[in-house]
């Protein structure tokens, strides 16, 4: 058996909010396959996605009032998944019935927790309120990646990368050779760069032209926030040379927050979750729409990247991986998420093939 | 080693009568790669399709004669798989020859026997006359399915799935709440499902008004029977509520035979023939092409339910099934095949890798 | 482990020589990943395709003056295959480097040293001058089929196959039946066919006339020269009747060469490089455009053959193959290349994951 890369007993993404409705969205979060569904007051409910009679994915049947009907024999399911109704059959079978999990709906996203229903704790879900504030704006999409999760994480905890893999945007030769801290807590990992009185790259000169009509010289920021097992929150931004932002001042300049939650899908593919929020030009439906756009064909130039670097490793197991001083916030990103692993140890949550 | 799935001492659907001719058909049965053509006579042959020299297909040679010429080197080989010309030599090895299978013609299948020869009898071919009798006209197809042949026959014994698979047509609620009878031979099981007094199904509504005149509530009649390893033929219809139809008087009624067969290709692929025969309106050529294209709809449906099965199935190593009231008559179906294998037990015709 | 069916001390043909330039050029090499470039000199180089930080394929990123620019975090590597530059880093690690092949153009191909590069000698590169000289003119192509790289020798190694799987246009029973004479030396087997005073199949009776206004029978020649471990050179041409071709007169007939270099990519993959040069009509670009696609024509139908050959061979493992007459060229040639291969025997060069 391969050593875990995730733990179990988290919250992960499984959906952006409008993703789950009145018909079944079958999709694998951490290995498990599961249905999800709203019931008719709205909540949102997560099932095994297999029936327990012939293993049928629940999410080829469909949601009938509060619960689901298998789509060959109609087995019936209520969101607990205990089955409520068999065939030309008066007693149910009393294990009849089917996983399901913990789930939380914030910040736009629908939560799922894999492991241990009693931990499944939501003041453990991630901070990404930026995505409903309605003092940001914005908006994002779900890319599927065939890679491990944690090379997402590797890519956007070190931010060198944009001079090379993004060179026509939002990289410069300033972000590789700006000096970084990298910090950690218990959950989580910050890296933190500033760049003063530099040139602006193109994409955050026009930002900041567009909204505040300044043309010069700017103070940039990267604070990469990490928090275990796999979310990271980028807070970006220039403003004027001089004005302040390395002090907190950053009124006169522009702002975004790249959000970023990466749920695996199996070992070696991932469900990534992003959007991109500013708090500038808020009203601007044009910008959000370019500006989701624009991150979109960013994180494309990632993904060719990211499923290269899987292959790679697939082809070459044991590989020991070298580590530059650029990596510091990666290291601190899989040491937070090996603990997380370890501490489940011999008490990691046994995923059963089936629940009954 | 895996454990059987199929016999293979038993006569298997290979292939429609007219998909058979004078150029090579390549497909494999059984797991064991076959090609089959017609010799002079018109009668079928079936060869191991893998050259003795190289393992070059036979199926991408051609037809010369009564015998069949290596597209590589032009080894010949007769029906009995003796090799009988070599290039540029005089002498042929004794020992190159390649496997023939028994082979019967017969309700418009070619049928082989992929096991021991010596107990190929004819006598056992599985009886679909339905299929050439001038008393019925119907039509019908062959599908590729990726799933074990087991799951198709344990579909056909239970016509509950109609109803969740199939609502917009032949299915409705009368059919999942039906009482049935299932009862069993040596070889065959049959499960009878009356359904007296109902409102037709939206399909044999359609049906009995167009051959009978008749719009009003019906006796509706299935009766499932199942030979082993993998034959079902489904007797199907409706006739005029209290005409007689339970007690053997269908006159007045519409008669349908659903013909199935289904061959296994490998563990968890199958080839399913199947046809529709009906016994009124015999010469409407527009109505065979109606109902034929019609039962396809339907089967593609259960295909798509059976491949997502399969998947399931895969993912779920050991599952043990369930088993719920409407499911016995492909319990019994399915302990007919494990007798039939377990019959082969110690004698199993080993399939060699080569005949020679 | 699988034994080894490639020596890994030999010259492989890896690219023509336009296909490589100032961008990368990735291709896998008997199992290597490898990134092809030329230098500011025009010279050629060969690095693994894997940066040594992250395994990222160093064909992603790009050529900056004599080096290579890791697409992922901007590591430089040399040709040579050391690292010269790190992001956001003064010193270098000494173990940062690649492995860096021994390389060589040669009539008009890239050859690339697997093995060991203190034994590549330069005189052992193959010979196939008449693709870079002037008294003779053709074309060719690289195509990519899914075998053993032995299976296009064995292929090559016996012309009988001309007769069947290319009826339509240089084979005819003569080929098939004509006696031919297996010779061999330490790194080389000769097949030579003489067919005196034969009907010439169509292509031939096609050159002859073109370029010599013949149209009568002639005395055809095929001499099959291997080199060890995957190079052959076939001497192919017709004569008219009787005018001493045989003797070594072919002045009055047209003569080509068709070139094949088989490099293994995989076990079961191969990079198959092949051209056709004539010695008449050299001018005639028309003829040249003709030659080329007529060839690509016959070796698409090969390239069928080989791939479902392949495929048998996998579904058939440890199959003792049967040896006909027709095969004491390719017996040769597979004898020399296991002698090959074992003389690298416990020495074999160590492919190791990384070079490090």
């Amino acid at each position: 058996m391969l050593p875990a890369t995730f733990p179990l007993n988290a919250w992960y993404a499984a959906a952006y909010d409008v993703e789950v409705g009145r018909s079944l969205l079958g999709r694998r979060i951490c290995g498990i396959p599961m249905a999800f569904y709203r019931r008719t007051d709205g909540s949102a409910a997560a099932l095994e996605d297999a029936c327990w009679h012939r293993l049928l994915p629940l999410s080829l049947g469909r949601v009938e009032g509060d619960e689901v009907v298998c789509g060959y024999h109609g087995l019936v399911f209520n969101a607990d998944g205990r089955c409520t109704h068999m065939p030309s059959q008066e007693t149910i079978n009393p294990s009849a019935c089917v996983r399901a999990f913990p789930l939380v709906e914030r910040h736009r996203f629908v939560w799922v927790w894999p492991g241990d229903p009693a931990l499944a704790d939501p003041a453990l879900v991630p901070d990404l309120h930026w995505n409903d504030d309605p003092a940001w704006a914005g908006d994002g999409k779900l890319i599927s990646v065939k890679c491990d999760y944690r090379l997402v994480v590797d890519n956007l905890m070190d931010l060198t990368h944009e001079t090379f893999v993004h060179g026509s945007s939002i990289g410069n030769r300033a972000v590789a050779e700006a000096p970084f801290v990298a910090t950690h807590g218990e959950r989580s990992a910050t890296v933190t760069r500033w760049m003063e009185d530099i040139e602006p790259p193109p994409f955050w000169a026009g930002q900041i032209r567009h909204a505040r009509g300044y043309g010069g010289r700017v103070d940039r920021w990267q604070i990469i926030r990490f928090e275990a097992p796999c979310t990271v929150v980028i807070d970006v931004g220039v403003a004027p040379a001089g004005s302040g932002a390395p002090q907190g001042e950053r009124s006169a300049g522009v702002n975004g927050q790249v959000l970023n939650t990466i749920t695996p899908e199996t070992a070696t593919s991932c469900h990534y979750f992003w959007a991109f929020a500013r708090n500038y030009s808020l009203g601007e439906q044009r910008l959000t729409h370019e500006l989701r756009e624009g991150v979109a064909g960013i994180f494309r130039e990632d993904e060719k990247v990211l499923e290269a670097q899987q292959r790679a490793i697939d082809e070459h197991p044991g590989y020991r991986f070298y580590n530059l001083n650029i990596d510091a916030g990666a290291m601190w990103a899989r040491r937070l998420i090996d603990r997380l692993i370890e501490a489940e140890g011999a008490a990691r949550p046994v995923i059963p093939p089936r629940a009954a």
